[in-house]
């Protein structure tokens, strides 16, 4: 195996060391995250760190980068209350990627990756259309994470709509029948295939 | 599409909740969790949650469930200061899939799964022998997320090993050629195969 030390990865290239770190987490989620400003202007961006944080009440949670630059989805969602979650399936990759592109501000990164916005049940936030699973939160809090600035944002599910074939009775949604994608890293979209699913486990 | 309201959730029974909750956030990645008491007995957990928070210093987090229950994976670590994340493969998920069986304090998920505790360069915690990806990490931070009273555990990457034939030489891991997995929900297990590896996005 390749071993690195920490001080060997803190001299590394920056680069490398990004595509590094960013990789050995493992698989990550992939969402688009759609924001509107009070004045109507929209915003799409990729994110690849949104987690499950509860059931009960359902809050999903997700990392932002230092806000010591402009993060125009952060700016919208505090000051309208509301974002989406779009998941990204292997036929949105390409325009899903490209919001990851820095546009300033006021230019929608709907009109330029092709994506198109779409709005249900009154909610303000624009949804990805045909995205197999899309949510409709409720901005409730964030948290600093003092070792880097970062910031974990946490949100409330206020709606929630999947692909009618990708629920199963028990309530499990079967991702793999809405060909949603995973990330490897920064840049690499993978499709994964179910192999099992196990009942609870419990001690032998 | 199948249309829940946050009311419609709220109202669900448990289970069915559960699955449809841990499942819409998407793909998760599919980490063990080896920690060892200063007493020296040893604990093996998966998790669901392991999540990017930056690379300059290399840091992870992951996020663990109330307190309220006993919790060996994170009294060991706060004690001891250290634990390890290793990836799981395909030839991995039915054992990993049992360290979730609620053992007492004291039985070690390492026999009871089968899986194989491995040391190295004097590193306290356990890694899992076979694990395609090793990671050394130092407790470094909790932060209580007071909606839910869930903790956001965060790690600093002390050693990392990676399978050779999955490091790229730009410095990103190509997470399928270790056939890591993914996990679906709670109890799903599915296997990602690269779809594309996209150039870092411009503006048009």
């Amino acid at each position: 195996m390749q071993h690195f030390t920490k001080e060997a990865i803190d001299e590394l290239a920056s680069r490398y060391k990004n595509n590094l770190i960013n990789s050995i987490s493992g698989y990550k989620s992939a969402n688009l995250i759609g924001t509107k400003s009070n004045a109507g202007s929209c915003n799409l961006a990729i994110f690849n760190s949104v987690v499950h944080l509860g059931s009960n009440p359902a809050l999903l949670g997700f990392i932002l980068r230092p806000t010591t630059v402009p993060r125009h989805s952060y700016q919208n969602m505090k000051e309208s209350g509301v974002f989406t979650i779009n998941h990204i399936a292997k036929n949105q990759i390409e325009a899903a990627h490209h919001t990851s592109a820095k546009y300033p501000e006021g230019i929608s990164e709907f009109e330029q990756s092709g994506l198109i916005e779409e709005y249900k049940n009154d909610f303000f936030a624009p949804f990805v259309k045909l995205a197999p699973v899309q949510i409709a939160c409720s901005y409730v809090n964030d948290y600093l994470i003092e070792e880097n600035n970062t910031l974990l944002v946490v949100g409330a599910i206020e709606h929630l709509y999947v692909k009618d074939d990708m629920l199963v009775e028990d309530g499990w949604v079967q991702l793999d029948k809405g060909e949603i994608v995973t990330i490897n890293g920064l840049d690499g979209y993978a499709l994964p295939s179910l192999l099992e699913r196990f009942p609870y486990a419990r001690p032998k």
